[in-house]
């Protein structure tokens, strides 16, 4: 029996192969240090249900997102989804709640994240992804701080300002472009929102076929490339750059106006982190959307808003090609040698009394030859061997110094260094 | 809009109220307290994919199992489910790559879990599950390193055996019982399962109930208590318990042949945790399955097994009500007050250095008054407070000694203490 195409099993190292699956201790990693960044940002971590009532993604989203989502009608009728996203649930438990927190809200979550869509080779279908937000506060303090921890978080892995950069925009700033220049106003938000699509896949369209596109809406792809070669920053991203060089972190940041994040639920600032060699999709990327809650909320309750989101497996893949995954091993603290059936009983006192004192113990469950058993210890990289000898005395080994020694088995737990 | 009934919201501390959610602090602290237990006795973490081919686990269960899953078919036409339990996909994997680790193979995982049940009031449709195993070890001596991280990862919360006791039975003594009376050799294994059925269910049924289903097979039930009562542990239980007694954990266990688990796959000695006071449900429950690979593999691999899992949420009930959460607060090393704002600048480079050196440190993101500054402070139980005085010195004070220090601002970071 197989798993599911584009899910992923995660193997405690040594992973037997990139087929059969990914490694635990790498995402492991990975957590841990998403974790540590937004703790030293003072983020408080939260989490929701991995699925939710289907209309919470089409309230954001429309219902063309339906097609790429895993949905149901559960046993109760209920119309449900596997979350494709956090930011509507997180909309929705501050909504419920507003009240009980302090302004700004920074929270963060580790969701695992679904998605249908066609099957593509190797194209996976969940990933994970660390997602941070600032609610209640509309200025751009915060989109400075949110855009610090973005660089922190990825400084944490050893990434420099030479591996990445984050390519800041403005959605503010192509609002205007747009209203300045749409030549029928009537086109009106529908219209904004196909020529922010264009923007978006500028990159990656043939030039004559954007300008074709853009000529539609009133706009040359001349006045478009224009601007963007500008990078003339607006108030708000002047702000938000003087604020990250004050911190010294000038040099992880530019304007970029090619970015313009295709959600139509951004209204300020918006970011995108790509490495800088141009290799990966982008490794991150976020903005403001100050009008989620209130549309989540049904009207009930206003809060402004920004946040970002940050996968699991192009960040895996950059450091992978950056050697900045360390070697995970199965490890122990010490290994305790049966070779007399006779002492096993006192072998398992010590095993407890070692694993109270936090040691990471392993042992022969069943009798083994001495040399299979020592051969095991060294697999397991422990630093100790431990072995009962009579009735109350252990003898230690330091399996780095070779150093030996025999002491009372009580004594045996403070001995062995943490 | 509503979360779906049955799932939980995780908010950090302080939570609203029990309505609102409940507290991702809380589940933070005990998956921290499982995994280091976990990884004391040498198990090693790995996790699936949360959805997968709905035959996975009609492969074990049946067919009925179906009428409790969130089941559906996606859309490249599979029949798929929300994973119920963690077992069948552990064998799934440990089944296609069993040849790339030692026996015996100690892992464990915390998966959420999710069962489609008629909705009772506060009945829950998810849960968290810390799951540990041993594969490819027949000797009883896994059943009892098992046994035993059960016990010590109940005590790492502070539980006592004041507080726990496990039950400790044997399918296989069970199973010669009812070859030993069985009227009816035809009754065959579908008589044994509604044997273990009835056995199971001893405790919650009227006796004239057990009394006539156990004719049916051709047992009584005075035999049945009978056994029960004489509780004389069978060689491999006395083994298991030797080996507890040894390692000091006697008095956590005791015989019990109560204990059948209901689930037909289990094969030899099986176990449930419960609190002496008998006033919550099973706190865990294990046992052997040495069948269940072979199964899941389409009999390509054989290998014994063992396991337990242990939910999240009657150990969250025991724990509250036996006092043992700890109080979860927001927290931060450092507030830095920011009471001039033409020192802002400086104030972010010194917030950043605290950072970087691993203080969790906070900040008012706006200009705002010194004494609603100074309350934050003590709102987040700040240890320092900072601020800049002049180019580059730093005033800090501990708020607890409330002694004032005034530095380089260079010095702060190491002046904090961690």
């Amino acid at each position: 029996m197989e798993r599911l195409p584009g899910f992923r099993d995660f193997y405690p190292e040594p992973v037997p192969s990139r087929d059969a699956g990914w490694s635990f201790d790498a995402r492991q990693f990975i957590f841990g240090k998403w974790r540590e960044a937004a703790r030293r940002y003072g983020f408080r971590e939260y989490d929701g249900p991995p699925l939710e009532p289907l209309e919470l993604f089409t309230t954001k989203s429309g219902a063309e997102i339906v097609g790429q989502l895993y949905n149901f009608v559960d046993k109760g009728e209920r119309a449900v989804a596997l979350r494709p996203e956090m930011t509507p649930t997180l909309a929705r438990m501050v909504a419920a709640h507003e009240r009980a927190y302090k302004k700004p809200i920074k929270w963060f979550a580790l969701p695992q994240l679904f998605r249908y869509e066609r099957q593509q080779k190797g194209r996976l279908r969940e990933h994970f992804q660390f997602n941070a937000d600032i609610l209640g506060e509309n200025d751009v303090a915060a989109d400075a701080e949110l855009i610090a921890l973005l660089i922190d978080t990825l400084r944490s892995f050893g990434l420099t300002a030479e591996d990445f950069v984050i390519r800041l925009s403005s959605r503010n700033a192509w609002q205007e472009f747009y209203e300045r220049g749409v030549r029928n106003a009537e086109c009106g938000a529908e219209g904004a929102y196909q020529f922010y699509q264009i923007i978006d896949k500028l990159e990656r369209t043939p030039p004559e076929e954007s300008q074709k596109k853009l000529a539609a809406l009133g706009f040359s792809l001349e006045d478009v490339n224009g601007f963007i070669a500008s990078g003339t920053p607006t108030a708000e991203l002047a702000s938000i750059i003087a604020n990250l060089a004050a911190r010294g972190l000038g040099d992880f940041v530019k304007v970029d106006y090619h970015v313009i994040r295709g959600l139509a639920y951004y209204t300020g600032p918006v970011f995108e982190a790509f490495d800088r060699k141009g290799e990966f999709r982008a490794i991150a990327g976020g903005g403001r959307y100050d009008n989620l809650v209130k549309l989540i909320s049904g009207g009930k309750v206003n809060l402004s808003a920004l946040g970002f989101g940050m996968g699991d497996v192009v960040l895996l893949e950059l450091l992978s090609a950056r050697g900045l995954l360390p070697q995970f091993d199965a490890t122990v603290d010490v290994f305790v040698l049966i070779e007399d059936e006779a002492v096993r009983p006192q072998s398992l006192k010590l095993i407890q009394d070692l694993r109270a004192t936090g040691h990471v113990v392993d042992y022969p469950l069943t009798p083994a030859k001495p040399d299979k058993q020592f051969k095991r210890a060294q697999e397991l990289k422990a630093g100790f061997t431990a072995r009962v000898e009579g009735a109350a005395t252990v003898k230690i080994r330091n399996l780095k110094t070779r150093e030996e020694v025999v002491m009372a088995a009580a004594d045996a737990p403070g001995h062995i260094a943490r």
